[in-house]
């Protein structure tokens, strides 16, 4: 028995992602995803965050806000998402271009005014900007880059989800 | 020499916290926040993200998505964010209130449509909606119970995030 190893291009599983295209084409609902995460609160400004079975995020604050400072806190998290995302989007489109890439790091920053989370003022308790600085490590052309970084960012499921305002339903138990 | 020893509700540094906004009521610039994460791809679907000097956050993709599952995926980690940062904003307003916390989980739940994401379709690449089940094991009243939620939804950094069209600025470096 004869078996064909693909080396893919950037370490992708490209095949998988345009056979799932594929198939959402046949099936619209195949598109239809639903994600979850289960908190538990550990006194003080400790939490952990499980997903499926993998290691709890760890989360806390910083000790100037009261916290014991054992992990990084919610808002630190929500950029480290965002670039784990632009990360996912990067690798695909480049891959699905045949694009090359070497490397691939990415800065990310956020202001944010603590009045409204503290009660001292209304208005918005969360980020008021973010920025993203993206350092691309290839030899595609500036053109070809600029593409892939237009699609990206067009494309991002966590750049659409903190670029729009998303419907929020907190019920207690 | 004698020494104070204050043993705090839920666990929670109230009084640096009162001290923050006290300071903040003087010198509202000292609100003005920002923070950082720096995220590596690894290959593949795989990146990891740093914060300060905590360990890497690991990401990845299901195998149904073309990635290695090696960890959750930068949506799952929205998830997570958002209930660590709900689980703060209880700890701290139940204590500001006097209401003592046995225990707080958070079950979170979001509807995401891979249609833009895979370049199928134009529309919103993130989160069509999110859903959380906050259970408060307490012996406060359903009243204050209910106070307190209303006011920790009001006023939930990562909250606001996702619920306003946050401003995004992504340059190539």
């Amino acid at each position: 028995m004869n078996k064909t190893v693909s080396t893919s291009l950037n370490g992708v599983d490209i095949d998988t992602v345009m056979g799932l295209a594929g198939k959402i084409q046949q099936e619209p609902d195949v598109a239809k995803t639903r994600w979850n995460a289960r908190v538990e609160w550990k006194g003080g400004f400790r939490s952990e965050a499980k997903v499926r079975d993998f290691d709890a995020m760890l989360s806390d604050e910083p000790a100037a806000l009261g916290g014991s400072d054992t992990g990084p806190n919610p808002v630190e998290q929500i950029l480290a998402a965002f670039g784990n995302c632009l990360a996912v989007g990067y690798a695909a489109n480049a891959t699905a271009a045949g694009i090359e890439l070497r490397g691939l790091s990415i800065e990310l920053e956020g202001d944010l005014d603590l009045h409204t989370f503290l009660g001292l003022a209304p208005g918005n308790a969360g980020y008021d900007r973010i920025s993203v600085k993206v350092d691309i490590d290839s030899d595609a052309s500036d053109e070809e880059i600029g593409a892939l970084h237009k699609k990206v960012t067009e494309t991002s499921p966590v750049g659409h989800t903190l670029g729009r305002a998303i419907p929020l339903d907190i019920k207690l138990a």
